[in-house]
């Protein structure tokens, strides 16, 4: 069977997986029994190519890195709805930038998409954050699965650990670094004594933190993932707004070294915490003692210790971000739903 | 469906199988549909019980639990083959002792499930040492799963995440602590200064070590996990006897205490690297800086860290042993295979 595969935002998250899946087509097919082809490619800036008969990965990959967009390739034109029947589309890969007030335009896309039995994955915590369980019903009822891998610590696969590596466990508690931007400047005022100001700065120049840096500093994006994660897990709706959040604006050098001295490290953490029978969620900057692995995190990985009935404290650490690692939880994904 | 479940072995690990089967009965039947029966138990020590309608699971928990065994239920008799068919099995958890040598008892129970299509889970490295290539063409040509979570850090679902959460990516390299006793050796003669004979002593009187310590601490013990995970993950057959293995009898307290003055622990580490197109298995005492998360792990903790291509480094870090933790390696096959 030929998976067809509709690609619905072609920035460095999207760009990755068809570089991926250009790269691994044949140990892809041999390892997973996945074959593909790429049949639909929509793009906000880029425009919209489409060949229910596969498009030339080998050439867009080329023409995409040498920054020459899609232009000369096959056009598509209509909706989303439209572009996705004639594609001919199985599958639907949803890389489109993340609003998460509306959801859009990834919402609307994973709606046209599940609505025609077309399975989902998508990376854009915006539809995930404000329709996930309409677009798990929408799924269940129409027989497409609906993944998203990607909207938590990129391409390390904590959602799957929690889903199939950790069948049978109750999930007693989950606390981790789900920052990478915080972690950095924490890291960096600890090895270095930088003060917040410089720390803070530095990330901006590299790239790590935005312009207006509110979001990350503040606790909102991790307190946004732990929302999301109470959701995925549990079940259980805790708006952002309901997260008890701290950010890292209060943590001085001094606290960090005195922490240090009495072996201790600083993290901005995140955590879902069963208390008297209800979930409590929060971020955080706390001192974890060297012993645990959460104090060794270091820049922008990210890492998550679950506690469970069975398993006691399993941690996975790995990178919450990254245009490949991004990538990959597309292609972990897509692989599911062919296996399945 | 009902799935009947066989247990081979019901000894620590096959008793936590039982006593978590029990428990989420409902749970495992609401979140993954998984309904099932234990129609066969067979033990060397404590006799074989079989009801094809299945064995009163309350009942049976609560007499292994008083120490008396199995002998007031239902007795079964005949080969291992017969008592599966009597049982009416479709699934094996096999959970009898370990024989790196013969791989028996629990190479024949294996060979007689899986030829007669039933699904096989073990936690015994024996079988999976001596025999994998055998099974898994076995499993193959009959229809049947075989899955062996628990031959590597018990529970902690390293497997999974190589087969299922890390599909499409490439390992490259491995690196880990998977022997537990050595760690904890380790982690005393560095946070408390013991000697090797000191905290070697501690760990026999604890149970962690065994009166003939040779197999933990001169480094065979995560030799043989290294040359499974070889077969495993990468289909390549390394003996033991090829992983080149330094044990940890050699290391001083002296040498711990220099490494952490310049901001190393000494670890055990196992691994798995391609060198020139080579895969090379290796044990040996490392010094593993304190921001690497490997530094971290203390006690009877294990770890392993993978460098993928897509991934850049993931860990895992969670128990390596423990009764329940095992049974929920178990478990987590179990449910896996009613989902497949």
């Amino acid at each position: 069977m030929i998976h067809n595969i509709a690609l619905a935002g072609c920035g460095n998250v999207g760009t990755a997986l068809l570089e991926i899946l250009r790269e691994k087509r044949t140990e892809l097919s041999e390892k997973y029994g996945f074959n593909f082809r790429v049949t639909l490619i929509t793009d906000l800036m880029k425009g919209t190519v489409l060949d229910p008969e596969g498009l030339d990965l080998e050439k867009i990959v080329g023409s995409l890195k040498e920054g020459k967009g899609l232009a000369s390739f096959p056009k598509g034109q209509g909706t989303f709805g439209e572009l996705l029947e004639k594609s001919r589309a199985t599958m639907l890969a949803e890389a489109t930038p993340t609003d998460l007030k509306t959801g859009e335009p990834g919402l609307s896309h994973i709606r046209a998409a599940l609505s025609r039995g077309i399975h989902v994955t998508t990376t854009n915590k915006g539809p995930v954050s404000v329709a996930f369980d309409e677009l798990s019903t929408l799924a269940k009822s129409c027989g497409a699965k609906f993944r998203y891998e990607g909207v938590v610590m990129s391409g390390t696969p904590l959602l799957q650990m929690l889903r199939s590596g950790m069948a049978g466990c109750t999930v007693l508690k989950l606390e981790g670094i789900l920052n990478g931007t915080t972690n950095f400047i924490l890291t960096k005022m600890s090895d270095e004594g930088s003060s917040y100001a410089e720390a803070l700065e530095e990330a901006t120049s590299l790239g790590y933190a935005e312009s207006d840096p509110s979001g990350d500093v503040q606790g909102w994006d991790a307190a946004g993932k732990v929302s999301i994660l109470a959701k995925i897990i549990f079940g259980k709706d805790i708006p952002v707004s309901e997260v008890e959040r701290q950010g890292i604006t209060c943590v001085t050098p001094e606290k960090i070294k005195e922490a240090f001295d009495s072996g201790y490290a600083v993290k901005l953490i995140a955590g879902l915490n069963w208390v008297n029978g209800m979930l409590y969620a929060y971020v955080t900057p706390k001192e974890i003692p060297f012993s645990h692995p959460l104090a060794s995190i270091k820049g922008a990985t990210n890492a998550v210790s679950i506690t469970s009935d069975n398993l006691g404290e399993v941690t996975l650490i790995g990178p919450g971000a990254g245009r490949r690692e991004t990538g990959q939880a597309l292609l972990v994904d897509l692989i599911a739903m062919c296996r399945d």
